[in-house]
């Protein structure tokens, strides 16, 4: 086990009407005058800004709103955000959303006290010393943001997707209602599935030795979410299921999930390219590189590959042939993406073989050129990867 | 899945050689004058005391220490840490060792800033409003005091043992160095497993459906904890199986395996009358009185039983005789205390059935007369249950 810090200080606030104690909490952590940030018009067609809305004037706290959130959420808006919340003196950032608005809203939070432009931090030319508090009210199970330290933006002008990671932009608390999300669409549904599962992968597939406590929960998580992933597909207002899927997507990305291993990131790396240039939904793009990633680097550690086979996808133990069990894993996993109406082709999600280069490209300026820790990949190796990711 | 709060906000610092951090993690954390709590002389022999003196000293900070801590920690010594922590003036309190001394000085740190007598928060007369700061460096993975909210304290002239709760004695940081481990001795080792699996089984056993996350967590943890323990039974100076013995201790506790659901307790009440008129380890304790616990309650819950005895205890699964197989569960975890050492009935411990009326005065006392949430309990049924703990 390598050593490890371990801080997940929010306050995770979980279960039915708790939307309704956000400004009983606001006010717990000091906000005065909040800046609620939203994406769409989702949460005003179901009523929920108003009811948070409410929640903070009953306890005569001031607010301000700014909406248009976007998936891959875009600077354009941070640098609106950063100007509204410095002329309004907002003094607390409260995102009601999914894993995009909080990520907007935690740059927001760092921009706010910042005089330089807020982009230094994801462009790594400055690190974040300070940041509004962030306190979140979560609609969409996915990227867990609600939890972690980390914030993805992408800069519109020059299709760059980038993330910067800090203990500031780490949410005091986090209001999460699993009936939020019944209405939440199947296709966003699946591709939060997916964004949490990844979190998990990216930590559980490290070669890291002697981390059997840490598997083993993670094994648990996996087979908790593919479960009630197919209780989804056929009850959407399960609540069991959707509380499931709202807790396991909040600890696959807060830390529990990655103590004492080293964690790799490569394939978010290879997929924020394919988000950024088809504007396609993370978890899509995510269910579209794993399976290639997986398949690509199988023989660097077939043990780890057989244990996922076994422990997660219910692969039959075979000693004499672990190869064929991992690589019989690897294909359940993506029947499974498929079976939640997620692509696993590029085919599939209109995306482009002859636009590799282009990816490549940006992948280069993004991640450099060395990329991997679970296995050392060059720029070589990401195309090879995202060639056999365009069919089947 | 019930709604709940989890709330986790500690630091845990852990691994190799972690305690030379302290002095660091206490001037982040805006300590002044160090308040250093320990037990015995093991952390003195150990030469673990001079080193985060040495740590504390390289930070420039000032510091008292008060040993002395014992196991079932005493309100007697409380007072005097609460005196000296007075006078010296002391504004963060750092206790070195096992529960019994983080207990000790999570009273210590609450007794400091009260007016009143220290006791009344024990004795459910007063509620914790406020505390001193408290930093842990773990020596004993037991307890999970270093990151819970809670702490138990004995009235020495009455022989009352009582627990009590705030999230202002939740540590800010506790460090973790499993090495510190290696020289425990096998008793305290296995007293300690015991209680960790205990904290779980807590939470594990009541009957709230629909908790399958986290029920497969615990699951993971608690066969962790049982293959780590045998490891450390042929090799003490196994560090993997320290470590993992150490981190399971602390989420054990933390909070993270009993979201969503309710939790009991009852068997940790039955004890404490126990290891208060015995001074009996806190974990042989345990030992004796969940076997006992779980047979009595059995029928309340087999489907609960049967799933532990399967996915822990590896039982193998038998539908048919799903009774027969959760008792063999219960039996293989009875025969798994024994292996590491620990005793499983009274006639083991020296404790005596003849004690049983006082054990249920206390208990009656301490605990009320209606107890259990996993089965509604009388002290009829708590005499039933110390009972058939006083031999096999």
């Amino acid at each position: 086990m390598e050593n490890f810090n371990f801080y997940s200080p929010t306050e995770f606030v979980f279960g039915k009407d708790t939307e309704h104690k956000v400004g009983q909490l606001l006010k717990q952590h000091g906000a005065n005058k909040v800046f609620i940030h939203y994406g769409g018009g989702s949460v005003k067609k179901t009523g929920l800004l108003d009811r948070v809305k409410k929640s903070i004037e009953k306890e005569g706290l001031d607010y301000v709103t700014l909406g248009g959130a976007k998936p891959n959420p875009v600077d354009t808006l941070v640098y609106e955000g950063i100007e509204l919340c410095k002329k309004e003196d907002c003094d607390f950032i409260l995102p009601v959303g999914g894993g995009s608005t909080i990520d907007s809203a935690k740059a927001i939070a760092a921009g706010a006290l910042y005089d330089g432009d807020f982009w230094d931090f994801y462009d790594r030319k400055a690190r974040i010393e300070k940041a509004l508090p962030v306190g979140v009210v979560l609609t969409i199970p996915a990227a867990g943001s609600e939890g972690s330290s980390a914030s993805v933006i992408t800069k519109e002008s020059e299709g760059l997707k980038r993330g910067t990671g800090s203990k500031y932009l780490r949410p005091k608390f986090a209001v999460i209602n699993p009936e939020l999300t019944y209405t939440l669409p199947m296709w966003h549904t699946a591709a939060g599935i997916v964004d949490m599962m990844s979190h998990i992968f990216e930590r559980y597939l490290t070669p890291t030795k002697d981390v059997i406590l840490t598997d083993r929960m993670s094994e648990g998580v996996l087979v908790s979410i593919m479960e009630a992933a197919r209780t989804i597909m056929k009850e959407p207002k399960n609540y069991e299921a959707r509380a499931t899927i709202c807790w396991a997507g909040t600890i696959a990305h807060n830390g529990v999930l990655g103590v004492g291993r080293a964690e790799d990131w490569t394939t978010h790396g290879l997929e924020h390219e394919l988000s950024a240039l088809y504007d396609m939904t993370h978890g899509a793009g995510l269910a579209i590189m794993f399976p290639a990633f997986m398949r690509y680097t199988l023989n660097q550690d077939v043990e780890r590959y057989y244990r996922f086979a076994t422990k997660v996808m219910s692969v039959p133990e075979n000693h004499e042939h672990k190869r064929e069990a991992a690589l019989e894993g690897i294909k359940r996993l993506e029947i499974f993406f498929g079976e939640i109406g997620m692509p696993t082709t590029f085919e599939e999600a209109d995306a482009k073989k002859e636009d590799i280069p282009k990816l490549l490209k940006t992948l280069k300026q993004n991640a450099g050129e060395k990329l991997g820790t679970f296995m050392s990949l060059t720029l070589d190796d990401a195309k090879k990867i995202y060639e056999s990711a365009c069919e089947k």
